[in-house]
């Protein structure tokens, strides 16, 4: 929505960055910026690596596999997202793919696939996903890049959960009802969200059971699984994130 | 996220629905139904028409391009959305779609793309993002469908606006400002979503002179059109729609 003023070619980096610093590049690196993107020395690139903010470097080598790059300003101070997770169950490719490229842009702080007895796929590849939140972060001028999780089954997570991090639980049987997240404390939290066709009656008995889980409802009409993950970070946000 | 408990295809239909009234398929949804669905006379079919709610019918006649469909009982009353209409401005053909999707989905009363200085796109077909609107509707158990306009241009479509119906604006320039829905009147409204790229100078100008617009932020992040669509929906919802 908005025309970076920052270099147009952002990269998400390991390296340490900071005032001089001289980062490597990867081969992979070095051919999208010299390769595919045609750029060469002097020209500016805009680093990131989730802790150090933004900074502006400039290309001092360029080579077909190789280069590197001198880090020159800061251009973006470091923003974290708030303390949000995101469980969700993965479903159709392309919307497991929009699940975690939206929550990487809402500003979740970590994503962790998970395995309902109605999740339609059995696995998923746990690098693809994490490369689509990267590529969300590049795009959207973000300086973090949430961590994406493989995927394990709910009850396993369930059972080793540290009760101080709360779950918010888009239950879809409360559509139309008037639970809300009013009056709701601030602190960590992650969002839960179901499969298309929802969590069966055993999941449902256990997450109502267990003191840390907050239902609430989305509202009157049925959503699809990506939309309340929109909807549900949405809400959070607002209410108890940054968005305040 | 929910298993329907109602029957399980759905079908839109202009026809009025009651009691005994007989609906005549067109030859596609006789197609459908009876070629690519299997189904025959006997089963059960859900219509709705956008003003009776949800019907059960049932299979009376089935032929190759016809058939007659008999409504027996309302499964569901009429859910109409609030007042609210989305103005966005088309970006890349999956975004797009996934925006109409995401308004029908959410609950609006009506989409308007338009054209904007920074729109990439010359021209859209509303036949597809109207069909996208109608399946969203099926899928998620919605009885309304939001009619989609043709495009226009967003000057023409200013100059011509009846200011009793405010316009939320996500205005890209807020990002991290604290311009929340807080303190908003209900009634009708509408939310504009810029284009890849935000509004030009000139439109924005304009729109800040506007006395029906109220610029609103979404947020510390910049956010993708789409993203800011539904995040915007849903805020709206929450605050001044059928969400509270």
């Amino acid at each position: 929505m908005q025309t970076p003023t920052r270099a147009k070619i952002r990269l998400c980096v390991e390296h340490p960055l900071g005032v001089g610093q001289a980062v490597p590049l990867s081969p992979e690196q070095a051919h999208y910026l010299f390769g595919v993107m045609r750029k060469g020395v002097g020209d500016a690139i805009a680093l990131f690596n989730g802790r150090d903010g933004e900074w502006t470097s400039e290309v001092v080598e360029a080579g077909k596999k190789r280069g590197i790059l001198a880090c020159r300003e800061q251009a973006a101070p470091q923003q974290m997202p708030p303390d949000l997770w995101l469980i969700f169950a993965p479903i159709k490719k392309e919307r497991t793919d929009f699940i975690v490229e939206k929550a990487a842009e809402l500003g979740c702080a970590r994503i962790l696939p998970v395995q309902t007895e109605f999740t339609n796929s059995g696995r998923i590849r746990q690098d693809r996903l994490q490369a689509h939140a990267l590529e969300a972060a590049e795009q959207c001028l973000g300086t973090f890049v949430p961590p994406v999780d493989e995927m394990v089954p709910l009850s396993k997570l369930l059972a080793g959960w540290d009760g101080a991090r709360r779950i918010l639980w888009a239950d879809e049987s409360l559509v139309g009802a008037a639970e809300t997240l009013a009056g709701l404390a601030p602190g960590p939290w992650a969002i839960l969200i179901g499969p298309e066709g929802g969590f069966s009656e055993a999941e449902r008995e256990k997450l109502r059971a267990l003191p840390f889980v907050t239902p609430v409802s989305l509202g009157p009409r049925i959503l699809r699984a990506d939309t309340a993950a929109v909807a549900a970070i949405t809400l959070w946000q607002a209410a108890l994130g940054d968005w305040r």
